[in-house]
C-alpha cells in the first residue's frame, strides 16, 4: 500500500477536544432550553430515498443534494441509450438509490407522516444532527454542517409563534449572548404588499427584491423591481415601507394604512400585534423583538410568521436564527391539513459570536482534574487505587502511561493544563500517602489515601 | 408533484423521543466514563477522502463503503473504455471522490497524523459518531448506526490495558449491567500457536478457525484446519487449548507448558500475567476478567492484547464490546513506530441487553413534567407567565396551545404521560393563583403563582 498524505475533503472539518467542548457547550444550552419547553428529541437516518429528498428544495437543492452510488454493479440495469449519450441527470436516478439529508425538515415530516399513527398531536420535536450540501466551500460554508431545529406540527395557535420568541430569548439568555434581535415578519404582510400594488402574480418577485434591502439599499431594490416588470407607479404606492422605522407599535399603525385595502394584509397585521402584545405583556430576558418587513426567507415555504435573529449590534454576522411558519409541508407525503411552526439555531455561527465577544467559560477545554506521576510499576498500581477513588468523586483522573522522567511527566501536565497532580513515591506507597501539587501556586500537601475527598481540590 | 408514500432507506432507522431516551442514557453514561478516565472527544467528518478510506478493510470492506457520486457532470471526464465497456470497478474512483466513513478507527489515524504537531502524546481520545456499511440489511444489522471508541496512541504501557478493562467494568457497572465477562487474548499467544506446531505461515488460518470454537465446536474447527493444510500432527500438539477450562490462573498455567518454546508466546503470556495481577489487585466492581485463547477479532489488525465483551450469562447475544492493542495504525498515512489500543462499546446490542433486563429507568420517556390546560386568550396569557417561573425552577412544561374541551386537553396529557396538570381559569386569574393537579392521585391544591417552588410537585 502506498504511503498517503492525508489531508480532509473539502468543506469538510475536524473538531479538536477544546473545540468540540465549544460546540456541545451550546449545544447542551439549546437542548435544555428545547427540553424545558416541552419539545421531543427525535433522530432520522443521514440518508433517505433519492426520492424522499428530490424534488423539495428547488433545482438548486436538488443540485446540492449529495447522491450515493448502489453498491454493486450499478451500471447493470441502466437505460442503455442514457448510458451511450452520457445523459447524467437521468443516469443519477438510476444510479444512486440513497441520497444524504440536505435539512431536518423534509425528514421530519416524512417521520410525521410514516408514524402519525404513534404520534400525539400537538407534536413538539426537536433534532439535533449534521446535513449535507455540495455548496462550493468557501469561508464559514461547509459542506457539512449541523442544525439544530425545533418545530410544531398539529397546530394552528399563534401561541408557538409566542413560545418560539421566548424560546430563542431564552437560548440566547442562557449562552449570555445579551441583545439579539428577533426580528418577525408575516408571509401575509408580504402578500398585502404585493396585492395592493396590484402585482399578486409578481408576490416572489417582489419580495426577492424586497429582502435584499439591507444589502443592497432602496436604489437597488427599485432597479430590480423594475427589472422585474414592476412599475414606478406600484413602487410608490409602498414607497414608505422602504424607510419604515420608530417602535414595533408605531410600524404596525403605518401598516395598518397602507395595507387598509388588503384583507390578507389585515390578518397579517392582526397575527404580528397579538404576538407582540403577548410578548409585551410576558416581557423578553435580554431580546428585542423587531418588526422587519424586508424579512422573507425563502418565502414560498412560509405561510405565517417568518422569523430571523441578528447577532447583538456591532458583530458583523449574518442571521443566527431562523424559521417561520408552513401550512402544508407534510402534504407532500400525502398528509394534509398539518400546520408546522418551528425554528432552528446556526451552530456555526453563533460559535463564532461566542468566540468574538468572548463568552465562553474558561475552562471550556480543560480535560483532565488530576494528573498521577508514574514512579514505577509498584507506585503506579498504588497510584491506581487512588484513582480509582478519585474517579467515584467524578474527578477526571489518568495515571501517567510511562514510568518516564519526571520532567517530561510534568511538562504533559502543562500542556495538558492540569490542575493538580499526584505524586506516589516510595515513601508514599508505605504510609498508604500521596502528595498533591496545586500547579497553579506550585503548593504541595501530603495526605492519606483514605482522606481524599473534594475538599482538598482547592 | 406527485405525491409519495414515504419510507426508509433500507436498513436505517428513525428512533422516537422513547428509543431515543434509551440509547442517550446508555451513550451519556459511557461518555461519563470515558472523560472520568481522561479521554477528551473528537469529532471527524462522516465522509473522507475516497483514497483516505479504500484499501484499509480488505476487500470486503471495499465493498461495504458507501461511496458518494460527485456533483455536477461526473461523467464527463471519465475514461472512454472504462465507460463503454461499464468497467464499475474502474469507474467507481472517477466519479466519486468521497466515501462515507466505515469505521472510526481509520478517521482517527488520519486525524492523528494530519494533527500531529499539535497533539500532546499519548493522546487519549474518544469519539461516539455514527458509521455506514452497505451491509444486507437484517436483524439487528442496520447500514448506519454508531460507534462508541476510546483509544490511546502514543503509548506502549501495559496500564493502558489495564486501565481499559476498568474502564469497561465502571461504564457496565454505571448501566447496573451486572456480570459482564471481559474476555482477553493476546496476538503474541496465537503467534506461539502458529510457531510450536510449526505452521507460523498459516497463521491467518489457523486462528480463523480457532476463533470458531464455541460456534462450531472442536470438531468444526479440526475440520477447518485440516482443510485449510493443517496436519493432524500439529493440531494434536496444541490439543489442550480446545477444552482450556478453570481459572485465569490456571489457563496461564497451563499457556506456559504449550508454549514453552515459542519466544513471542512466552511474551504473550507476560503481558497476560500482568493485566491480571494489577486487576486483582484492584478489584473490578462488576464485571469478571475472563483468558479465551480462541479470541480473534480480525486478528491482522490486532499486534498484543484483544479483548471482547460477553451479555451476562443467560443473555443470547454477540458481543457487546472489543478491541485490543494495534501497534501500527498510522503508518499508513506515513506516521511510524505510534503504538495504539483501544476498545468499542456496541450500543444498539448494549441497548438490547438492557431492555431484555428491563435496566432502564421508569421515568426515561417521560418529556413533560407540567401541562398548562388552555383556557382561553386571558387565561393562556396568565399561564405562560406562570409557565417562565416553572420553566426557571427546571420544570419541563408546556401550555396546550389552544382552547380546545377540556376533555381533549386531559387526553393530550394522558397520553404523554404527563404527571402534574395546572388549571388557570377566569377565577385563578383574578386571585393569581393555579390549581395544580396531580395526575395520579388526582389531588387537586390551588397555590399563588408567586408561591411557586419545587416543592409542590410531590
Amino acid at each position: 500500500m502506498a504511503i498517503q498524505k492525508p489531508s480532509l475533503s473539502k468543506g469538510t472539518r475536524d473538531f479538536s477536544p477544546t473545540e468540540l467542548a465549544k460546540r456541545n457547550y451550546i449545544i447542551d444550552k439549546i437542548r435544555t432550553e428545547f427540553v424545558k419547553f416541552g419539545f421531543q428529541p427525535i433522530e432520522t437516518p443521514s440518508f433517505e430515498n433519492y426520492e424522499t429528498l428530490m424534488g423539495k428544495y428547488g433545482e438548486e437543492g436538488d443540485r446540492l443534494i449529495f447522491k450515493i452510488l448502489n453498491s454493486g454493479n450499478f451500471a447493470e440495469k441502466v437505460n442503455s441509450t442514457d448510458w451511450e449519450t452520457k445523459n447524467v441527470g437521468k443516469l443519477t436516478p438510476q444510479i444512486c438509490e440513497k441520497a444524504l439529508r440536505y435539512d431536518l425538515t423534509v425528514p421530519f415530516a416524512r417521520y410525521v407522516v410514516q408514524h402519525q399513527n404513534d404520534i400525539t398531536f400537538p407534536f413538539k420535536r426537536f433534532q439535533i444532527q449534521p446535513v449535507w450540501r455540495a455548496d462550493r466551500p468557501q469561508k464559514g460554508r461547509f459542506r457539512e454542517f449541523y442544525q439544530c431545529d425545533a418545530d410544531v406540527v398539529g397546530s394552528n395557535s399563534l401561541w408557538q409563534e409566542v413560545e418560539f420568541v421566548q424560546l430563542y430569548d431564552s437560548v440566547f439568555t442562557s449562552l449570555n449572548l445579551i441583545g439579539v434581535t428577533i426580528k418577525i415578519n408575516n408571509r401575509k404582510i408580504l402578500s398585502g404588499f404585493a396585492e395592493v400594488i396590484g402585482e399578486s402574480e409578481k408576490l416572489i418577485d417582489f419580495t426577492v427584491a424586497l429582502d435584499k434591502l439591507d444589502k443592497i439599499g432602496k436604489e437597488g431594490v427599485v432597479k430590480e423591481m423594475l427589472s422585474k416588470g414592476i412599475s414606478n407607479q406600484a413602487i410608490e404606492k409602498i414607497n414608505p415601507i422602504f424607510s419604515l422605522g420608530g417602535s414595533f407599535s408605531e410600524k404596525i399603525h403605518l401598516l395598518k394604512e397602507i395595507l387598509k385595502d388588503s384583507e390578507t394584509g389585515r390578518k397579517g397585521i392582526e397575527e404580528l400585534e397579538f404576538i407582540e402584545k403577548a410578548i409585551t405583556q410576558l416581557s423578553l430576558q435580554t431580546a428585542i423583538l423587531d418588526l422587519d418587513v424586508t424579512l422573507a426567507r425563502g418565502l414560498n415555504y412560509y405561510t405565517g410568521a417568518i422569523f430571523e435573529v441578528a447577532a447583538p449590534e456591532g458583530i458583523a454576522m449574518g442571521s443566527i436564527g431562523g424559521g417561520g411558519r408552513y401550512d402544508d409541508l407534510t402534504s407532500i407525503f400525502g398528509l394534509k391539513g398539518i400546520s408546522g411552526v418551528g425554528i432552528s439555531f446556526g451552530l456555526d455561527r453563533i460559535c463564532l459570536v461566542m468566540e468574538e465577544l468572548n463568552l465562553f467559560p474558561q475552562e471550556i477545554g480543560d480535560t483532565l482534574d488530576v494528573l498521577c506521576i508514574n514512579f514505577g510499576e509498584k507506585e503506579a498500581l498504588q497510584s491506581l487505587k487512588l484513582i480509582q477513588k478519585l474517579r467515584s468523586l467524578g474527578k477526571k483522573t489518568e495515571l501517567y502511561p510511562e514510568s518516564a522522567k519526571m520532567k517530561k511527566q510534568m511538562a504533559y501536565a502543562d500542556k495538558r493544563n492540569i490542575p493538580f497532580v499526584v505524586l506516589i513515591g516510595e515513601s508514599e506507597c508505605e504510609k498508604e500517602s500521596f502528595v498533591l501539587k496545586n500547579m497553579q501556586t506550585g503548593e504541595q500537601k501530603e495526605y492519606l489515601i483514605n482522606e481524599v475527598a473534594n475538599e482538598i481540590f482547592k
